[in-house]
């Protein structure tokens, strides 16, 4: 089953919560979910499920419900698409680029960590989540040989737009965005998807501070 | 000037993007700045950028722009009320705990750490961003004498479930989540901003193998 036109960015977001809610109501031995009682799970409606399914084709409700093997197979390998698993690498091997590499390295993500790279000579040599951190002037001649598709920027801003040209002619197609550099302005080719940690920090704070709830 | 009714979320959530835009170009010496200039720098439009300041009253446009002071303090006022900080805790202090608490303890962003918790022993006793990290069976003592309003869980989702419960009978207002459990679900009387790294991951996977861009 394959999407039909572009599908919006919300809808997208909302595919990986259907693949957790199915994952976890598969291992509960459950066959069958009504839309309702997956809107019930997401916080949402069940006219949203529907309408949300309908855009890759509808995962064929029967009567009462979806069937619990089949949207994780469809939605699974919307995620995933066969299995391969899209090779990596991490600019920026901090702390913060410690903690995120291990998502990249879990390989249910659906990603391949080649290596990592940082300009502090400390850093450089040490192993991350089953890579070695390799000096940054390294980059062009590693992006050359092997390849990857997916950058992981967890660098300051300044060092994000130094970066991301060299990164684009290297062949990277997406970007895991930590920096506070938002690099899909200046590269609208490329797919970017920023983690603003900061952003996020601050709007829990408006909401603390200015509304009921 | 206060906010008027609700404020959605898409709405909220493009306020501190606002702020880091602005507090650029204050530091370039910058007066004013025209709506279309705002929605360049954002990726979106100057019809948007005009409703999103309306739900706030405005913030007084007057011909060819905005006062950039005026703005900048206008959403410095909604993101970070008279200047006080929100005390906070985090509980897991691994890897990931270890990275984002830098993120609470840095006040620009509106908050103050006041101590960090796990079940690990060996972390116990450890530093972590300029507080220590104390052992899970002090959290309900140290709530009643130190009344955190917000809290960061970087737990696996079942310690969310365990703790949520508890976390809000102690007073927390705000959780900034990055376990697997959507905790709002669960209550819907507090505010919780979600950051779940794997979904993150797995939406930009959706958009490498299924688009164009």
């Amino acid at each position: 089953m394959s999407t039909q036109g572009k599908v919006s960015l919300p809808v997208i977001k909302r595919l990986p919560k259907y693949y957790r809610y199915l994952t976890n109501l598969a291992a509960d031995g459950k066959d069958k979910v009504s839309s309702s009682e997956l809107a019930h799970m997401m916080g949402t409606t069940a006219s949203q499920v529907r309408q949300d399914f309908n855009c890759f084709g509808g995962f064929g409700q029967q009567g009462i419900g979806y069937k619990v093997d089949v949207l994780l197979e469809e939605i699974g390998r919307l995620l995933f698409g066969s299995g391969e698993l899209l090779p990596t690498i991490l600019i920026g091997a901090g702390r913060l680029g410690n903690a995120v590499s291990s998502f990249i390295a879990r390989d249910t993500n659906g990603y391949r960590l080649l290596a990592a790279f940082d300009i502090n000579p400390e850093l450089v040599g040490h192993q991350m989540s089953g890579v070695t951190i390799r000096p940054l002037d390294e980059l062009e001649s590693f992006c050359l040989e092997n390849k990857p598709a997916v950058a992981v920027l967890c660098v300051p801003r300044q060092s994000a737009v130094d970066l991301s040209d060299e990164l684009v002619r290297l062949g990277i197609q997406g970007f895991w965005n930590f920096s506070h550099y938002d690099l899909s302005v200046a590269h609208p080719e490329v797919t970017v998807e920023n983690v603003h940690l900061g952003d996020s920090l601050m709007s829990l704070g408006y909401r603390l501070r200015n509304q009921d709830s």
